[in-house]
């Protein structure tokens, strides 16, 4: 031990797996020494260090660390430490363990597919033009003599009124301090950008036309934009070709906020800190940047022709990703600082891309009604159909909106992160190594497991703690009330340090060395999510006169995309139990929109409509939804009746069970 | 000698009597020293080491330097160098000679002077109303409640539409940055400032208001701008409250970039070195940043209360502010970057006040006709009356407007720096010790001086060239030629180095300790730069078919302000023989349209009524004006009988000139 050492020696400390080194000051803390050294570790807490998800073990060297009981003394013994409790005290070599690690493997094999089933999808907004808000123009000016001397930018601005008829221009400074030497550059040829504005604000009817950019010769075939959404968890963006339409480049990667904790309230609570604010904003714009330098790599196009960006995500991101203070979104009466953000240079964000770019986000409706939403709801087109429409976003955030192309009202359920696999014992995000699907035997209660990327389990994401916990529900494991049935002649059930739980796979058959299991308080923590966004979509459905039998059209949107299996999600009672060919999958919906904006000024006008005309209801402190979510933690729901056809399904296997394997 | 040394070395160099010390690398040239040292030495060529003006002596250590004709062998071995001719070698102590030195006390004389002048004046701008471009708006707004949790922008702009009809505002990315803390701050009580724009474009009919700040509480009573002009050799600034509409404070001092080059035309070569740009715009943001500065401390008013600030000067010197490339400029067909700029974020060019403050650089008309001009022309409220006038602002650029309310014409003269004492053997800016009037004893021929400062002279300015030269010919020590009649009796007449010469001043009567002299290369320039400015009128007042008796008004403006006699300047042939009465002195008109233009958003229009309205003549390729400038060659003109006046005076002096002491 160097305790007596001086804080400001430098200590080498190396990451493995991942082979990364990074130089701190002694007294470093860990956690922050992997986040700068871009090494991934999954802190669920925010570093808080009461999640346990951090844990790590030190194979060479002296951390000065708290013990806590996320870590047994075996565990201790063996040299884990969690990441977040432990300072650097010399040389280090750190292993973090696979349960530990984020890998973008999955999220990646997400992007062709999600894309696919977007544009396969018939529920999208149609009718939109071809119209982008970024424009090029070719301009020929006759070089200046003595008789005609005019200002360089007199010339510019009387041939864009001759040539295309552009009057009424802004020009951007940027464009005025390098104006002469481009056009003398391009020998009096030059192309020049304009960007409509007027289109962010909440208002109608202040439109302008600004020239963003110049450039020597005739530039129009390079011609690009950016999409992005920022999500909680994922970041995913897209590449755009505005002569053609089309997408070039598609890139994810997780949110490097991550880091801060998993939810938006965590990174709220970061924020508060000293410096919090401005090193969310940088581990985003990080993100980005890596996203972006990827999709030009892809699609060989130099950052420089890159005229644009639009970006959506829920309040909070946006907040984030401007350096907007998110203090008052978590506080009551939740105010987001502005719904309609104006136009920033994204560069000044830190984003890099040329100074000529702004970056348009999308209008959110309220602090926990995004951008996210209203963009899917429009590029879903909701807002172009009489159909009565339920169009959810389900994330660690659920969003809901009901209505149709008259009249919208939205609301959002603090679901909690058990769709992300957050405060779930064995919960992780849905990457490769998760459990994702899952049958069960009904005479013996063996399970049969599908694991993302077709590896040894280590742990359990959202969409396969759905389906384990309607297969161990149809299975008769455990009742209506999430509790296990303990007289099941099964080792699986067995009592373990948080009550009751039920052995997925035992240690040898998986990649953490230990029994995968689900406790009865990861069955509460489902419960209570799929409780929230049921009694969410029910008190909504209510508050304008309806019933969830009304609903004419169903779409799912968020990070569950494919791997959502519908059927069972009603099974527990997330989804009402109406028609299934009345649900929609369109993946990432709110990535959808964002792209379409940069496509169409029609779909940005129908943006602004639509954040204007949600109405959004406040649930946090409704009786009605506070009524509705109680009666929501059964599974599938107290009233059985409200679900006839998971109560025909459940009394049909209760017969069938005496024997018989059934997969479900 | 250090020769050998390795040019990394540092070396220590003192400036006395300014008793700065700067540490500079071995080898670096002596002038830069300075001007790092922020010790001003004049230069008037730039650093070419053309003029010999930089001339200092070297009073401890070594220089490497290169001898030149500028200086004399016997100056060369009492130790004086050109500083712009010499490299550092070892640790140095400098002397500036007296007349190498700017100094600010008599330009700061100027300052209540002029105002006063200006004040007192009847060619003023008339009827525009005090209605600044920047206003203060106080605000209550309703605390959010979970009924009403509207964003916080939305809840601003909400009840700036209530309260005070404001509608269709944009907000600036900076306020919505600040906007949730600043109005709990302020426990909901605001005050915004909005900024009228579209104002500064070329464009009618384009007016916005942007939300430019907010603050909590009441602070409309902390309303400020500033109004500045920048000269090519003084910069001018007023501190102007916007509640009273008046100057709280006035501020002047030497552009820094004087040591870079006396005229536009040496510092648009300095700004194509490499980083020449970026010094001259640093060296006039200094300059403007010590202004300020004493401006805020002088009126006791806090930095972040100055909202806004107007800006004029001739073009070059705005796109050297602005950073503009002035290149073209200077080249046929002689085209500015812009004539109407974009409003800038004065804190985004370093200027050090707040963010929120926007920079408005009035309009130019061309190259060489500035914003100085036009603010000038609607200062003095030429475009308000039908009188036919003359404006001109003289200086080192002579700028020159005929016209009326309904139409102008405007000219630019290269006049050469005469004016300001540059090109000129013992010239000096209009300093301390500059000889600025002069009388001669017409049987003697011994003169009478006045001197700046009221101490023993040092050299020539401009205003006191114009009267020696008029004494000496009217004392018919020059012919009209401006050549010497070689035949007097007296010892002052001698031929020197440059030809003959007047010795003004022996040597044990000045501050330089050598005899000051005008010579007739002097003589020559002036007759030069006044026949720049004759034919420049004379040409303008001919290509509208009138004739210079047909001028109702002269106003004139410039540098030269209270120490030009208009008499001896009609006599020299600097203005046309009409009426006094027709003239009037309006100081700097630059700063009085600076000053209205933040008071007035009329005085913003007419600005850009006027800029639009002009019609600029290019004189330099003109036969007109050619051979106008040839005629003018002569004092007061070959032409004798268009200054009927001053051939009746030469006339009246030639006969009585036998022997009496007139007093002219």
């Amino acid at each position: 031990m160097a305790k007596g050492q001086t804080s400001k020696h430098k200590r080498r400390v190396r990451f493995d797996p991942n082979n990364v080194d990074i130089v701190v000051d002694q007294g470093e803390n860990l956690l922050k020494a992997a986040i700068d050294a871009e090494v991934h570790i999954t802190a669920s807490c925010g570093g808080a260090g009461v999640c346990g998800t951090c844990k790590v073990l030190i194979k060479e060297g002296e951390v000065e660390s708290t013990r806590t009981d996320k870590l047994s003394a075996e565990e201790y013994e063996q040299g884990f430490r969690q990441a977040c409790q432990s300072n650097v005290l010399t040389d280090l070599v750190v292993h973090i363990p696979v349960e530990s690690r984020l890998e973008t493997a999955v999220l990646a094999g997400e992007r062709e597919e999600i894309a696919t089933s977007v544009q396969q999808s018939e529920v999208l907004a149609a009718g939109w033009k071809f119209n982008p808000p970024l424009s090029k123009f070719f301009v020929k000016l006759p070089p200046p003599t003595l008789k005609d001397n005019a200002s360089d930018l007199s010339r510019l601005l009387r041939c864009l009124k001759q040539q295309h008829g552009l009057d009424n221009l802004s020009v951007d400074f940027g464009v005025v301090k390098k104006l002469a030497n481009v056009l003398r550059d391009g020998n009096w040829e030059v192309t020049v950008t304009t960007l409509l504005t007027g289109v962010e604000t909440r208002l109608t009817g202040k439109r302008g036309l600004v020239v963003t950019n110049i450039e020597p010769g005739d530039t129009r075939e390079k011609h690009y934009s950016l999409a992005i959404d920022i999500g909680t968890t994922g970041v995913r963006a897209q590449l755009l070709d505005l002569n053609r339409g089309k997408a070039l480049a598609r890139g994810v990667d997780y949110n490097g906020q991550i880091s801060y904790g998993e939810d938006v309230i965590s990174r709220i609570a970061h924020s508060q800190k000293r410096g919090g604010l401005h090193r969310l904003q940088k581990a985003v714009v990080d993100t980005i940047n890596g996203i972006i330098r990827g999709l030009l790599t892809d699609a060989g196009v130099e950052v420089g022709h890159v005229g644009y960006m639009t970006v959506t995500g829920n309040t909070t991101m946006l907040q984030l990703l401007l350096g907007l203070d998110p203090k008052y979104i978590r506080l009551a009466p939740y105010t987001p600082v502005a719904n309609f953000l104006p136009l920033v240079k994204a560069s000044k964000l830190g984003i890099e891309v040329g100074e000529h770019v702004y970056l348009y986000a999308l209008p959110s409706v309220a602090s926990y009604v995004g951008a996210d939403i209203v963009a899917g709801v429009v590029g879903a087109g909701v807002h172009q159909r009489k159909k009565l429409t339920l169009y959810v976003d389900i994330g660690t955030n659920g969003e809901i909106v009901v209505g149709n192309s008259d009249w919208m009202v939205t609301a959002s359920c603090s679901a909690g992160p058990a769709f992300e696999g957050g405060g779930i014992k064995h919960g992780i995000l849905a990457t490769a190594g998760a459990i994702e699907g899952f049958d069960i035997n009904l005479s013996n209660f063996e399970p049969t497991l599908s694991i993302i990327g077709e590896t040894k389990p280590k742990g359990i994401c959202g969409s396969g703690l759905i389906n384990i916990v309607a297969g161990l529900l149809e299975a008769g494991v455990i009742g209506q009330d999430g509790k296990f049935y303990t007289n099941l002649s099964t080792k699986r059930v067995r009592k373990g340090g948080d009550g009751y739980e039920y052995v997925l796979a035992w240690a040898p058959d998986t990649q953490i060395g230990k029994d995968i299991v689900i406790t009865e308080v990861d069955i509460d923590n489902l419960i209570r999510a799929k409780g929230a966004m049921y009694a969410g979509y029910k008190t909504l459905v209510k508050s304008v006169g309806l019933e969830l039998t009304d609903l004419e059209q169903v779409i799912i949107a968020g990070a569950f995309g494919k791997h959502l299996d519908i059927e069972e999600a009603i099974t527990i009672g997330l989804f009402p139990d109406i028609p299934r060919d009345k649900y929609t999958y369109i993946g990432n919906g709110s990535l959808l929109g964002a792209r379409l904006a940069c496509f169409s000024t029609d779909i940005v006008d129908d943006a602004r409509r639509v954040a204007r005309m949600m109405t959004n209801f406040e649930l946090s402190e409704n009786s009605d939804f506070m009524n509705n979510y109680i009666a929501a933690l059964f599974l599938p729901c107290t009233d059985i009746n409200a679900f006839p056809s998971v109560k025909e399904k459940l009394a049909r296997l209760l017969k069938s069970k005496s024997g018989r394997g059934v997969t479900i």
